[in-house]
């Protein structure tokens, strides 16, 4: 132990944060109270949602202060415990700061347990995002044997789960991703029924040949054009969650586009946004079920892992560039 | 009896309808077949949707063919039957021709009660607005004692209902309607909370002043800029039963505008199309609730109703004027 480095968000970013958005200091380790623990980060989570707490207005959940430590999903190792639930050693996961050691409060930490799935996987296929889209898809989306669901930001930390899961219920998957390597993954190793290069294709032809049967749930992690094409597919009673809008998070103006509206209502269909914490109450249900598919090898994941604190905006801003395939995480120390 | 006038469909209009669109001919009065009935049109009802059906693309329902008869709600008078559940003298309902006579398979009629209600009431609060109103808030927008429900098109034969039962429910009723004399009755007969007139007031200020504490349901009739300004005032976990899209209706290319998904998900909230047919299942249930609601006077209602069978494509087309209040008849022939 020597000191703690901490990553503070010093600047409103307009449009797409840059390195002025983001100041690395150094301060003393701080000293846990009673009914804390100081807990050392062994992973940092970066997700796309923490654009939006980057603005000064209305989100998800609160913006970020100004001038104070970022913070997000963290599963560290205790150090020292002032609560009789957690000793030294213990790997735990909450919602902690981008440094290299958090005083947090008992109450805000959960155990991981390593036997169930390593670590890192408390951030990812069982953590926010696997929670994401599990409740998403089986909660708004429904899928039912035999339909086809579609799923943009494919490759990213949800959709690689919500593919598999509308796969285990029987869907037919079709996966929108940014890269041929990444399609080749949904494909192969995931067993999606269809990918789309949205880089490289027309979307709306490449949809209208992947969806011969249209379109019954879309689980939308990206808005925009993409979007735009999957509304003229939708079939009578679909069903949309509306996950994230991540080609929007960066744009200094709303972006006009073609109005949804029409196309819900001629097909009856559902839009409905949210966010993992609204399924909070259910969170124990979603990762017992998320952990059972991982342990039977019905839902894979893979990770990219980012080296050491002082990258940690490097990474967040690469989930902007379509670059990164599967869960983004800084690994800021080893676990001892 | 003469002769049967009929309104056929002669042109697929491009942007409003026009005198072009419309043909009247007249024919033989047509003799009913075993299992058939003739029915004599009393009252023919015109609403917007038939404007979807116009157009020769994907709508709610299949669009009008053309050279052929115009069709839409109807109570008739039976002046002869083939069948064994009518006889002369009863009155119907049923999906009938723009015409003074109509042959109508018997499986297609309903009885008309006209001790629960006018008869002219089955092709409005007892009918298919009231059930498109019934359904549609109750099902989808699911208003609760205390929050603010929001209708647009307010004064419309759904609309009217809709604040109504919204009233009923317990909730603070805010109108959008186009003329001041139709929020006079909206606020003052129909017991409106809160009313905006969309021509002359800045419906944004308008809306922020009327719902201090933001919008839980939208009972979306209109879409456009109207619905756009309501989309910024959403509350967590807002529904919006998408009903109509009048002011899409007319345009010949699809309208752009802000894109709704933003709002919808950094609110949790639902959107969903639907059509009255979506609640086929369960019409015995809305007509009975209307109809208690109606005689016990908690639902009161108006009828605009123009004289004439040649008057109808004229009728039709004042709905897209926001001259109409009420729901909008057409009186053929009286009652005998």
């Amino acid at each position: 132990m020597s000191k703690n480095r901490q990553i503070y968000f010093v600047q409103r970013p307009n449009g797409m944060p840059d390195e002025n958005t983001f100041d690395l200091r150094t301060s003393e380790i701080p000293e846990p109270g009673a009914g804390e623990v100081l807990v050392r980060t062994v992973y940092l989570s970066v997700d796309p949602y923490m654009r939006g707490r980057m603005s000064d207005r209305k989100s998800y959940v609160a913006p970020f202060a100004l001038n104070e430590v970022l913070s997000g999903g963290v599963v560290g190792q205790v150090e020292v415990s002032k609560d009789d639930r957690f000793q030294a050693g213990d790997l735990v996961t909450g919602l902690l700061g981008w440094q290299d050691y958090s005083v947090a409060k008992a109450d805000e930490l959960n155990k991981v347990d390593p036997n169930l799935a390593p670590p890192s996987a408390y951030l990812g296929a069982l953590g926010m995002p696997g929670l994401t889209a599990y409740f998403g898809l089986l909660d708004i989306g429904q899928p039912k044997a035999g339909e086809t669901v579609v799923v943009s930001g494919a490759a990213g930390a949800v959709g690689t789960i919500v593919g598999q899961i509308a796969k285990i219920k029987g869907a037919r998957v079709v996966g929108i991703a940014g890269s041929a390597e990444k399609n080749r993954y949904l494909k192969e190793e995931l067993g999606f029924d269809a990918v789309i290069n949205y880089k490289t294709e027309d979307v709306q032809k490449a949809l209208e040949k992947a969806c011969p049967n249209g379109v019954d749930v879309y689980f939308d992690n990206v808005g925009g054009p993409i979007s735009d094409a999957v509304a003229t597919l939708l079939n009578k009673f679909a069903r949309i969650p509306l996950c994230g809008q991540i080609s929007m998070y960066n744009l200094k103006e709303p972006e006009q586009g073609p109005r949804i509206q029409t196309s819900l209502l001629i097909n009856s269909a559902l839009m409905k946004g949210f966010i993992v914490s609204d399924y909070q109450s259910r969170s124990a249900e979603g990762t017992k079920q998320l952990g059972e598919w991982v342990s039977q090898g019905k839902i894979v994941y893979q990770e990219n892992i980012v080296e050491g604190l002082e990258n940690t905006p490097e990474a967040f801003l690469g989930l902007f560039s379509g670059e990164n395939l599967g869960k983004q995480l800084v690994k800021v120390s080893d676990i001892q």
